[in-house]
């Protein structure tokens, strides 16, 4: 009898919640694919603004030119102007801005227009939405099949436009559509809420796992931005977060089979008790950054809501995405892909690897610093006016990228002190060879993007767990969590909301 | 006035919390110097059973023969035998199993007489009456002075002995002892449980991440375990949990740099699909092993309570300890310390770097398979006596050494099937070449460990960010999830309480 028992207990619970994981293993596996074939898809997309692959349509600059190291030539990549035989050296420039210019607008035109018609919840970032429906309020609609399709078509056209915006909140609202979708074959699912909530709370946990290659950021992600604490969903959502982030790595989308996006240089050396002073400054400097960004933010939607355009968002979407292009083409940082310039600030230099576009020229340092702070300015100008328009928008890599420009900035400034004064006592703790490096500008670019994201999210654990998975930056936890915390503090004196706070309280 | 308005708000709240942090800090730091503190003590005193080292009394080991490679002979340490130049060879081991069982009942019956005179409230591992003090309990004495003092030496003083025992839980118990230490220095934790309770959550985490070396491990068995989720609690939690591992990190017991305690081998290759059967396997033993362990466990405290020795809690001790070393020194996995066994069970074999007692040995594959089975049945038997005498006792560590042992057999048997059938259609995903290694037993032991934690203590997401963060396992994490979830289904179908509920509820 005792077996008996043991054995229906064994085998009872597993038939009754072998729906939920069939639902959980289905959303898992689809996040990781949908994830994969973003990736290709704003990869091809994106390139096509610059040039094509001589032997395939379909191949984006990195997949035509697998093979090369960075830094050689690759014949197979050909520029328009190349591709078209343009001789003269004026008309190639013209022709090729043009197509950067015009394919973005197409690009985010065609995204608004789909996002318009078919769905209207498509647009934004989704995320503040998806803590309303957790929090208890039911809105079906906003997580129905239509919304689902579009906004995965939307967002990778949106990306690859070049506007100032990113996947990642976007990629939760997919994958919150993906549970929602595959939860209706079930009655169980349809007809109760606090089941439902449960699977989408697993399914929020899949997308920040996918978007960030972060399956234990994600749990954390979903334990303290959606408040959806317990001990099943935890582990539910865990299970999801991790399949996701496995079937992720099995499609490997970027040829690298890591799942860390953005690889910091591993360093041995500790770091010095004087770099807590640059730290500190970003860590204010992203406070107070992430506090104006959400105020202007909201003053923008505001003025959009009561402005001229609020009658044709398709008109607005393609003037700011026009502008956005034009001025893109013609700062360096701006013109490449966000995630890919957010990769090379993240690295260190390295005389063997090449440089990437002039952030390693020892000779024009402050060249270098102006182009950056200029960077970081346009893109938090860019991104006030564009998250909040009719097109799927995520905040949290542009966000990355100021900050990481930032950061970078003051590592050089940093760096460029040391070398005219290596003697001084501040730098006592740094080898006497000045040319041996001390500073690390790579380590400052992670700590200014973790500074502007505590602004702007104003998340703690999670945010410094998906730092972590997203940099591999282990050994340097401790300066990430004072980024974190002082710029938390500045940012929380200026505004007690964080952006998607903001954004219900605004609805 | 908005900017003053602005900077008091920066600065009042900055004020209000230097308490807390204070605090915070005190105990983080504080764990981490006892958490290296009983590392180097353990470790002397368990080697003063076997020898001492010749140019000082106070140094272990390892220690003592610092500068050598695993393999070579250190001229520098001498067993007791040869330190008291006993002729012949039957005296000489008499002598060193004599002094072995003599000083582990002298240290068991110091640390018992400790406890059981000055404070009572230091046996066991704490970590349910923690639970229950989180949960609203008000229980003062069990967290004073004297505890913290007599836990944290007894504890170095019965691990030293050899009993079936492990530091992990006393540790939290220790790291809440100091944190309600430090906080009676002011009025407002003083009067104010709701505080209180808000920094023993941040050190029982701390004391979890000294223990394993595992800060996010820590912050997830606080929200899983202790049912302490706020996101302020989970912040400070996690800056505690990070200050005491960068500590442990920086006094660096073990002269590795480290903090991953129990390394595995690196392994780039995939696992394949067959070895989901033997995984499985071990969940269901886990599960089975962990529920049964758990059933004996309270069995035998409700015997004791009843029995003749409950009047003599020291004799108890002096028996089963006698016992335990006797039976241990013929067992020559018993014989070594628990968690250097653990350490190398996870290390796949490596013929540059010497065998390990016979374990590599694969002309006595089943001699060794007999070994390890004897191993995981007395450890068993030893932990269900141990865990509840009057002495401070975790059971995390026997429990992982159980699993490792069984997960190590299980991995040898497996490798033995495929040496002697390398044709077999269950092998074809192996390389065609037997000598290429293409089951690792050491990664089975992981299994193993993580299976049967998952039955003893019934905890999901922090066991497996506890088993990442020990081994540095990343790359295996689907078999650690599915070791978790089969080893959790089944030990629940034979009863639903883990360790400490089970001792909650006896209480």
């Amino acid at each position: 009898f005792q077996t008996y028992r043991g054995l229906r207990r064994l085998v009872l619970p597993l038939l009754a919640a072998s729906k939920f994981w069939f639902v959980i293993v289905v959303t898992g596996v689809g996040v990781g694919v949908v994830g994969a074939f973003l990736d290709i898809l704003v990869a091809w997309l994106g390139d096509l603004r610059v040039g094509r692959c001589t032997y395939g349509f379909f191949y984006s600059q990195s997949q035509c030119c697998k093979g090369y190291d960075a830094g050689e030539i690759c014949l197979e990549w050909k520029a328009w102007s190349q591709w078209f035989n343009v001789p003269s050296l004026g008309l190639q420039s013209l022709l090729q801005s043009f197509i950067y210019v015009f394919l973005a607008v197409a690009f985010a035109s065609v995204a608004a227009y789909f996002v318009k018609m078919h769905a209207p919840y498509a647009f934004h970032t989704g995320i503040p939405e998806i803590k309303a429906i957790l929090g208890g309020y039911v809105l079906d609609s906003f997580l129905g099949p239509w919304t689902l399709l579009i906004k995965a078509v939307g967002l990778a056209l949106a990306v690859a436009s070049g506007l100032s915006l990113g996947k990642e909140g976007p990629l939760v609202h997919i994958a919150c559509c993906m549970a929602f979708v595959a939860s209706r074959f079930f009655k169980a699912f349809r007809e109760n809420e606090a089941e439902k909530r449960r699977i989408l709370a697993a399914a929020a946990t899949a997308g920040v796992s996918v978007a960030f290659g972060s399956p234990l950021g994600g749990v954390i992600f979903g334990i303290e931005e959606l408040d959806t604490y317990h001990e099943d969903v935890a582990w539910r959502a865990f299970v999801t977060s991790v399949i996701a982030a496995v079937t992720l790595q099995y499609m490997d989308p970027f040829g690298t089979s890591k799942l860390v996006l953005f690889g910091v240089t591993a360093s041995s050396e500790p770091w010095k008790a004087f770099e807590l002073i640059p730290w500190l400054f970003l860590g204010v400097m992203g406070g107070l950054l992430g506090a104006l960004l959400i105020r202007m933010n909201v003053a923008m939607a505001v003025y959009r809501r009561n402005g001229p355009l609020y009658e044709w968002p398709l008109l607005e979407v393609i003037g700011v995405t026009a502008v956005t292009a034009a001025v893109s083409y013609l700062v360096v940082f701006l013109r490449v892909p966000t995630a890919e310039l957010v990769a090379n600030l993240f690295l260190e230099c390295d005389a063997s690897k090449g440089d990437y576009h002039g952030l390693c020229n020892l000779d024009a340092i402050s060249e270098t610093v102006f182009l950056l702070l200029l960077t970081a300015a346009l893109k938090i100008v860019f991104t006030i006016v564009t998250f909040g328009m009719m097109i799927p928008a995520g905040i949290f890599l542009p966000t990355i990228a100021i900050g990481a420009c930032l950061g970078r900035a003051v590592g050089l400034i940093v760096q460029g002190i040391h070398r005219a004064h290596p003697g001084a006592w501040l730098f006592s703790a740094c080898p006497p060879d000045p040319t041996v490096r001390c500073i690390s500008p790579g380590f400052y670019s992670v700590i200014g993007a973790t500074a502007m994201l505590g602004g702007v999210t104003r998340m703690t654990v999670s945010l410094v767990v998906i730092m972590f998975e997203l940099t591999g930056a282990l050994s340097h936890v401790l300066p990430i969590m004072i980024a974190v915390m002082s710029s938390k503090w500045v940012a929380d004196a200026f505004g007690k909301e964080g952006i998607y706070a903001s954004w219900i309280a605004m609805r």
